[in-house]
């Protein structure tokens, strides 16, 4: 569908350069192109409005959304865990911390991925909670209105992680499932933060500002961050050029009402914080 | 690109099928696609509230554009007319109503396109205002989640049409130019309404609702519609099940600040209606 695609800019450059005008009636077409090809693309699949006004069940396979990238965020059918998308794996995180196997058959309500390309790093990182760490990357990662995709390796002398339990129907908005949510705490952890930070004018459509999950090195431990002390580490970040929001075919989705989503729900959903469990 | 990243799900789903976990480090894999393959797509460059906001110069050339659709809705450079895309080729309505040829090297700060593929008609539709004709199709096409590409054939008993002058830096706001608008009137004509409807979700980063230009048949009028009389038409709409948006890589782009626009702005540059002039 691609080669079509671009076979009709270059008929199209081609007619161009002979001296046509696009006035006159365009020349016999290739069958029209089922698809496009979108560059340096964030990916999602559903909007997290339509998440938190309780559309967890219908989407994609694991399998479809590692077509669209290797890295990145999201939860599961039913909302049974979290998602840490990383170097082409998907691993979930369930409710009691434990990292499980996925069935690329498996699907999801909401999935961000981005084949992770490198556009810069920061060697040396450090910071004493997500607070900071958020304040700091927004020093550093100038162009506020493009998605990044942030990954970063490092020791953790801290973290807070949480997940959620699947859920059954009938489905409890997710700002209230979440008061469900489970936590835990963990020490000297060496492991991999997985980001995202979306631009301002996302809005409800995903999570505007940073969104972390974690993944340790051994693959036993991972989740949602709460909070975190980074003591050390290396951050890789790749700027998006675009972002490509596929949409459900479900009656959830068509049905749902994105007027009774506001930011701040998202944000107690998806942007606690908690201060770092004593040490 | 688009076969990199079918054979990463290729080489997933073998390798699942194979009983191998996704909890092993993954296999040695391709190059990390730079692009992935979205189908169904609206698909737009830059975003209205970039628009308005006065970032009216970045863009991709038309050539760009027709890679990502053939049918669809925009602007040039420096506001320079309004566009549109009618199978495959682009036209541009001067502000004095007149259809002018394009370069595929021009550029464009903002357009939404899509390639038609026809989900469904509806024939003999009539309807005496915009207003009406917008009601009419609010029952009719039904998902009021996923866009539309809206395409109508017909007679039009009354046309009202809008262009604006191409603009001088230092920009003025969208909503100021708009106040410059030309608009004139047409009876009688025969041609195509061009138009998308957003979902409500779109918020400010598209135009929520419809948005309507129009093309003559004989290619000699067309603009942004702000009055119609339709004296009878076949309707061929498009569900689209995802969209795209491509990010300007400028300066006026990183700088601008989404929550200066709202919805009422948008509405009152991309929404208005005036009575139809009368007969």
């Amino acid at each position: 569908m691609k080669l079509q695609a671009r076979w009709i800019a270059l008929a199209a450059i081609a007619a161009h350069a002979a001296g046509c005008s696009p006035l006159q009636e365009p020349p016999a077409r290739a069958p029209t192109p089922r698809s496009v090809a979108v560059d340096d693309a964030l990916v999602q699949f559903s909007l997290v409005a339509a998440l938190a006004a309780g559309d967890y069940v219908a989407g994609p396979t694991l399998g479809e959304v590692l077509t669209q990238g290797d890295f990145g965020v999201g939860t599961f059918s039913r909302l049974a865990g979290e998602m840490i998308v990383l170097e082409g794996a998907i691993y979930q995180a369930h409710v009691d911390g434990t990292i499980h196997r996925v069935s690329l058959d498996d699907t999801t309500p909401f999935a961000a991925v981005k084949f992770f390309t490198e556009d810069g790093r920061i060697e040396g990182l450090a910071a004493p909670s997500l607070d900071v760490l958020d304040r700091r990357l927004d020093e550093q990662l100038a162009r506020r209105n493009v998605p990044y995709a942030i990954r970063i390796d490092g020791e953790f002398a801290a973290l807070t992680l949480r997940s959620v339990a699947a859920q059954s129907p009938p489905f409890k908005p997710l700002v209230d499932v979440v008061k469900q949510q489970v936590t835990w705490s963990h020490q000297n952890v060496r492991g991999t933060l997985v980001g995202l930070r979306c631009p301002p004018w996302v809005g409800t459509l995903n999570v505007a500002g940073y969104h972390w999950h974690f993944l340790s090195d051994d693959r036993q431990i991972g989740g949602h961050v709460l909070a975190c002390e980074l003591s050390r580490g290396t951050l890789r970040y790749d700027e998006c050029s675009s972002l490509v929001l596929h949409l459900p075919r479900s009656r959830e989705f068509d049905e749902f009402d994105a007027g009774l989503i506001d930011k701040g729900q998202i944000d107690q959903i998806e942007r606690q914080r908690v201060p770092a469990a004593p040490r």
